[in-house]
């Protein structure tokens, strides 16, 4: 197992070229957030888009768009539940982040199973928070797309029936290997497993420990895969960033509240982008 | 009577554990705010956030999801009109905040009723605001848990019987022992009565005496206990904690805001939490 | 004509006496913001919140509601049609502030009808905006309460009959005397008349020639009259206020926003209250 | 070409006059932001606002009111299917913007068309992002009025029917003089292309390639028109100003999002105006 270091921010975090346009950032499509646990949704696309991602679409219950939109006018909102606007939406993006306070009753379910029927191979596919409890009880096939998986202890547990007390490298890369994909194991220590090597994040604080976290990892992992084109060091590198603004914050706070952590994003990946 | 100090910001907020999760830091329903009121759940969810509960949900009147989740992303919310995803809540937390905002009608009486059957002799119950008139006014039994009253004046007369220009010491802890709960007695110089003895904050300024304050304050104490396992010990701090940051305010500020008190929360916490 | 200087916030905004409450320091309705023009009454509320007043309530459309709480959760809302209501508001309050956003229809008319048929002597009754429109052109008959109007120099038009260019010291204080009241004549340097004497405020900068500066005047009004027992001085130091924090603002700023005034409001009376 | 400099900004921002109101700044009416571009709108609003113009209508659809106020009290707000209400604001504004997340359906087309049979050659129309689409799929008449296009290279394609390889200033400035009005040409070297001449901003960054840019672009340039005379010289200062902001934050932000330009433009502008 590799522990991660600054390294994995300068390896990935490139130059912007002159030349470009917001296209050349990707398109992310956030799915989730039903009426009860909005803040979810909201959480992951403001991390996606402080984090750098050309075009941000979030698709949640409709309750949601005003509160999303006064915190982010930046971003672009449709109804999950409008299945036709949900697949042409998956279509255009770089990069689908689904799960993020989806929920897991029927409407849930629909939306992941269209998201699903939709990505194709060259799609990168994050599957977080109720997606992860959804494939697992619903016995759901993935579908071919590069697949991300964000799963807290119990989430792993219940995706890969590995119980949290026997979460070791070997078998979690096993699953990891049957899975066909990158798994971030979130826990004080975050465990990341892809086909490359096993990595161990080094940064983090026991002040993140609060709810909402997850989320907006799960966004920023987003707004790095569709911008940076190595796919492992992409999800590396949000990891770490992630938490080493949390330790920055908790230097001087108790609690490091998520929507704290990315606001710091354009000003971290500045300071640590790669060198000229 | 015992004068607070600092003393017990030192003895109650602990160093973090490295090894933790947010579940470690406890479980907050808040349930309160009518249409008219709702500022008042939003500003104790808010506090209760600021100060690092793990997980936060938000009973509330539907026409208030919007507005805490455009300040708040990081709260969950449900409607208190639904008995038995409020059973259900309530039943997973571990302190339950009953009251800011939640006004009288029959609506807010069945609310608390649904909270007083609900929960147990081993979870939190913080009593505010119309809580408190809905318990004095109807009569109500209340329930075995670990009670915490925060009245301010007037409430504490129709809870106790007691006028307000009678509310002395010795009165007020035999009124308090019956209701067999910690009673924080909010005026300018806050009197705190529990079973281990009666303590007088001295921390506190006239530039908080603006509409919200005693909310924040009862959000507060749900994050203070729900994450601190003394509960006295997290009563006697959140008090004191709300009344110093407004003293840190008031140096520069003519009026404080209860929503700038909250915002100072991780900051303040980190600076008084007890000694490595 | 006197002209204002710093001496009228010495002599009027009190260093706070320490054992105080929210009560004593007034409580403020405001009446204002329809479907159209509900910034207005946002922008007097955070106004009146900011100033100091202990107690805030708006009665406006209910379409205003989030996106006031989403800013303040501090004041409490109600629906400026529930007639019932907004009598019994009214006649809780101290101050009443009348007319920012109303509109002119008839639901607008309804409402100062009913704040007019409510008010009594002892309250103060700021009629602003719309409301001095509603005056004029309905012919209104003005109720017993101590009245302040604070119109621009195209309502004093309506509300006197004196046209814009003859709007000079003499014909206003005669029609003011008329209307048994203070006139806060709002232009680029803002005269006031008053039972005692006319003021001119010497105050102010270009840099506030935006929408929404009247409203926010309107509600600094309500909350310095709410606070301040002599009414005559309290109206003065909120006009120079308002302008001498706008014109702190403009010397880095080419256009000052109202909503960025207001925020001032607590650290800038900090510094001119009254002198120990 | 002529490359622009700073000058543009001393030639452009004046001192305001001391004796001034907000009539004086103009009035700007916005029309966009369907219910799922309602983001488009406000961030176009929000910096007409930053900018300085007098007052600020926006037509959008009613489900961005909310969001719209939650940010920006000071906009007034109607709903753009409201074709009498459109038509007298439109009559009333010194400057229209219109397009920013308007979309392309059936409504959206009936609110363009309502603007151009609305506005008057004395007025200022700025035609962006949906409608410029609208322009050139449904072959719409120009009205008479004083244009300018604030196209991107793809919706410059479509309207000028030049293939982006193609958009040399000769091929550009033949279909401008069609037009009859000014090109602002949005690439990471943005032209504009005049009556007067052919301009180059040589300000901008790959920090700014981000969804939100080009309306906050259009909101500028609505502000800026609606309050400095020279036509031609308040749009080459706004698109000037617009990413000279951005490569000030770009010095410390890997990427810099729409809203944090608009919050920089009052203090830009103050140092950036006329000398005295």
């Amino acid at each position: 197992m590799e522990t991660l270091t600054e390294q994995i921010l300068r390896d990935t975090i490139r130059i912007r070229p002159d030349k470009s346009h917001k296209g050349t950032y990707g398109r992310v499509c956030l799915v989730g957030g039903n009426a009860q646990f909005g803040g979810a949704i909201m959480m992951a696309t403001e991390a996606a888009v402080y984090s750098g991602a050309g075009l941000n679409t979030t698709l949640t219950d409709p309750v949601n768009f005003v509160s999303l939109h006064s915190r982010l006018p930046e971003a672009m909102v449709a109804d999950f539940h409008d299945t036709e606007q949900l697949e042409q939406l998956v279509k255009a993006a770089t990069t689908v982040v689904v799960g993020p306070g989806l929920g897991t009753d029927a409407d849930s379910l629909t939306a992941l199973e269209t998201v699903f029927k939709t990505v194709t191979p060259a799609q990168i596919l994050i599957i977080d928070g109720s997606a992860i409890t959804l494939v697992a009880d619903k016995s759901l096939t993935l579908p071919k797309a590069r697949l991300v998986f964000t799963p807290h202890e119990m989430e792993w547990q219940r995706l890969s029936g590995i119980p949290i007390s026997n979460q070791h490298n070997d078998e979690n890369e096993k699953v990891r290997a049957e899975l066909n994909g990158i798994v971030v194991l979130k826990s004080h220590h975050t465990r990341i497993y892809t086909a490359k090597g096993t990595y161990l994040n080094p940064t983090g604080t026991p002040a993140q420990a609060t709810g909402g976290m997850g989320d907006t990892l799960a966004g920023m992992v987003g707004g790095f895969t569709a911008q940076f084109t190595d796919l492992e060091n992409a999800v590396l590198a949000a990891v770490y960033t992630h938490s080493a603004i949390a330790d920055e914050l908790a230097e001087s706070q108790y609690v490091v509240l998520p929507t704290q952590i990315m606001h710091q994003l354009p000003r971290f990946m500045h300071e640590h982008q790669a060198l000229k």
